[in-house]
């Protein structure tokens, strides 16, 4: 097919598509003349996979190459493709030099390259539990600092609470397995996507269930803002 | 205390603390003279809550200040704080004119106002399930609109997959109830806090525990980036 055929298929301009080319992104057409090239279905793939990457997944160009790499590298089983899709979604450069943000004076995990320093919270988790997971890891980066500012706001955080947590996401994380197809290229997008996509959904319904577990757990003097069992229009 | 020990005792500069006292988010202290006032403990605690909702949980003034109207208002019960609480992190006035800010052209709930038309798919699982929550509910436009981008994406949502999600959250909102302090100031800063500081703890949880499920369930080539189970000088 033309360019302009790709473009229409992906819902882009062909200004877009060009652009994509240029940046590596869309390989290229198999060439038919000096100024045209021809595009198959793998083009179209390819082109709805990256536009869902950047538009609904909010990825850079730069975020969506990396995941991209990780697709194209043949030699990644369908065990790792989960932390190598993972990892394109991190400045795994960036991890470093944190902490300088805004946020707390404090570097945050300053001892982290520190072989003799204790285990950060995040990694001393993942030891008890005995997950499979690769450190130092960006998520663990980011757990401990999530860690971190529960224990300074002193919100009765525990670690009972987080191998709680934890416990309860293993069985998330089993229900998100299950979605997940085998093919490499298929499976990268549903990680990606699913992790990026997932959040929020799992964020929300956190909090309607805690809406409902407190309403069925503790005492209600009827008093708050208008819930659904009293209509505003009865009082 | 006077006000400087105020300031030291909440960490903030003097002028933070008349900020904050101009702008309403802290009492005024029992005046002593024309142009002295006296603070005690409940102003110091006051302070700490507001600098914990502002700095870690990244809330703005205008937000620290409907939640504190939350915690002020005592007709609300124990059972109400959480829905009440929830709906101070949200602006309210903005739910209705979104889906203009660049996403995509189409507004996602636009038939949320019409009784007639069909629930909205977080209405509806919130019927199914059962649930105590108040609709209208900002949350469930929130589902909704994540709801909406998984079908956009085809990354193997279905209705079955929302239930167990919901079903897995049921279980993080116990646990989270089982936090949360009787005292309503103590509640609402332990739910609002809670929910800000405490989904960055979950995400992240989500994607190690995909990892280990992923380690645990899938073939491995072993030729992925770096597991843990062989370190890098192992070669």
């Amino acid at each position: 097919m033309k360019i302009s055929e790709l473009a229409d298929a992906g819902d882009v301009s062909v200004a877009t598509v060009k652009y994509y080319l240029r940046e590596g992104v869309l390989p290229p057409g198999r060439a038919i003349s000096r100024t045209q090239a021809d595009y198959d279905a793998s083009h179209v793939e390819r082109l709805r996979l990256v536009r869902a990457l950047i538009g609904v997944g909010g990825l850079s160009l730069a975020r969506v190459r990396q995941v991209l790499s990780v697709i194209e590298d043949g030699s990644i089983g369908p065990a790792d493709v989960m932390s190598a899709a993972q990892l394109s979604l991190y400045d795994t450069e960036d991890a470093d030099t944190e902490g300088a943000d805004g946020g707390g004076a404090e570097p945050v995990s300053q001892a982290a390259d520190d072989a003799t320093a204790p285990p950060s919270p995040g990694a001393a988790l993942i030891r008890t539990l005995g997950w499979h997971v690769r450190l130092p890891d960006p998520v663990v980066d980011e757990l401990d600092e999530a860690i971190e500012a529960c224990v300074t706001a002193d919100i009765g955080y525990s670690d009972e609470l987080l191998a709680r947590y934890a416990e309860i996401c293993l069985e998330v994380a089993e229900t998100d397995l299950a979605t997940v197809p085998s093919e490499p290229a298929a499976a990268v997008r549903q990680v990606v996507l699913g992790t990026v996509l997932l959040d929020p959904v799992l964020v929300a319904l956190r909090r309607l269930a805690q809406q409902h577990a407190a309403h069925t757990r503790l005492p209600s003097t009827g008093q708050g803002p208008g819930f659904a069992a009293r209509p505003p229009g009865e009082a």
